[in-house]
């Protein structure tokens, strides 16, 4: 079990990076807005110690140092009006795909749309749960899937459609890992905080305006099910992340379609976690090829 | 420029693991056959050194530390005859998906197969040609694409139809990220060795006899397309590992159906590389879940 709270990695005011676990004003569980946080010293995935040392924080970073994530997976049509919304049955097993590393970055840092995902529409956003693996498994049953959980943190499963859907060839990875294609955080709650990941509020604003409005409660595969599922016959190591899907909303599943546009601002946000949010930002020359 | 020809991490008969530059007799190419070694000093994608100590190897490994490669990469239906006998079109960009680094094993390391991977037929095989990533880039045009590529090895993107294709939801990673089914080696060879990548041959044997037999000439998407188009707006590392694909003859494509059993021995070939001999070994118990 973690000996944290709410884990947070954040540039302090001192001009220092560190580790720490939030500390928030009574009444207040949005990570986002931590203003102080008790510096965690040791391995975060191992020995580590919650000090009393209280520092001032400037801007909250991406939870984890890129390189102690290992692997991002991520689940698809993983909530039944989501399924539905992009005209494919419901799932009989946990649909898998990836994201690279580099797709990570943090709670308030822009979403970078490179030249090659402009050409054609599609910008979309998607809230998600995301697992953080604390401890090496594989083979995990269900009853004890919990048990690998480090802590829960919210993210955006950011997807260029034209390019995950028809130009990827059927495959979803490449139009959905581009740089900076994974924001996530704004921390990472404990599971002594979140005995329950089944009942937790999501959702989605762009702009101000709420474009999805979900509950987990209606993932098809629970935490506990894809935690087990994933780990059959392979390895999760500490640090892996699982993005467990969307729920309905996404700007796919409309008519007319509500792409994302350069400037745009889009919050997730997660019940007991907190909000990220990342704006759009359109790159505005072509790299020379 | 890497200052090896051919790179290997191996067991030495000392007890100690390290890497080396590959000391082959006179006419012999296949870097499996590789008894000696001078070590190599330093960092394999910085500062390093081949030393002039020769030792003997007892055990080729996995070319790369699991830690220093960050993502694996892997092109689907990028030889014309396999995707047609995939019954796909002919893709009109890279077809990308990933495998987890927990897939990865070394050219002599059995291949494990989960029960879950038993319950249904559909245990396959795929050649590849491996891109080894040196130098971290992003929006390579294809002219300097080669200028980023640390050397090439040959791998086996072991596939499982059935988890791959139906039960996966249409994404494919699944039945492909199994731990240690992407075996792959024996050693890096420099490009200084390999000026040019699209003209080797690479096959695949199944119990002695071949069952792959192809050209990367024959590539879609060769190997300076493939790191440019990748590379798009997205960054690729060091140690970054990149399988292109594999031409026809997968066992998927016969009838009848072609698939892998408890002991066979599959063999993949690239030319100037050498082999990567790994025996199929089913998981006798069925995990307590």
């Amino acid at each position: 079990m973690p000996g944290f709270s709410r884990l947070v990695r954040f540039l302090a005011k001192n001009g220092r990076v560190y580790y720490g676990d939030a500390v928030l004003p009574q009444g207040v569980t949005d990570i986002a807005k931590t203003k102080q946080a008790r510096i965690i010293t040791g391995d975060i995935f191992g020995k580590h110690e919650v000090t009393d040392k209280i520092v001032d924080v400037r801007l909250l970073l991406a939870p984890l140092v890129l390189e102690d994530v290992k692997t991002v997976r991520c689940l698809g049509l993983n909530y039944a009006l989501h399924a539905k919304e992009s005209k494919l049955p419901i799932p009989k097993y946990p649909v898998l795909f990836y994201k690279p590393i580099t797709a990570l970055s943090g709670p308030t840092d822009p979403i970078p749309v490179h030249q090659m995902a402009q050409e054609c529409p599609g910008l979309d956003y998607e809230c998600e749960l995301v697992i953080v693996i604390g401890k090496q498994c594989s083979d995990v049953p269900e009853s004890k899937a919990l048990d690998y959980v480090l802590g829960y943190a919210v993210g955006n499963d950011v997807s260029q459609r034209e390019w995950q859907i028809q130009r990827g060839g059927g495959q979803w990875s490449l139009g959905k890992g581009f740089d900076g294609w994974a924001p996530y955080g704004p921390g990472i709650v404990s599971p002594e905080l979140i005995k329950d990941p089944q009942k937790l509020w999501i959702s989605t604003k762009l702009n101000g305006e709420t474009v999805q409005e979900s509950n987990t409660a209606d993932m098809i595969f629970n935490v506990k099910q894809t935690i087990s599922f994933l780990s059959r016959g392979t390895t999760l190591l500490p640090g892996d992340l699982i993005f467990t899907g969307t729920p309905s909303g996404v700007g796919m599943g409309r008519e007319p379609k509500l792409w994302m546009k350069d400037g745009d601002v889009v919050e997730v946000t997660l019940e007991g976690v907190g909000t990220c949010t990342n704006k759009v930002e359109f790159a505005k020359e072509n790299p020379k090829l």
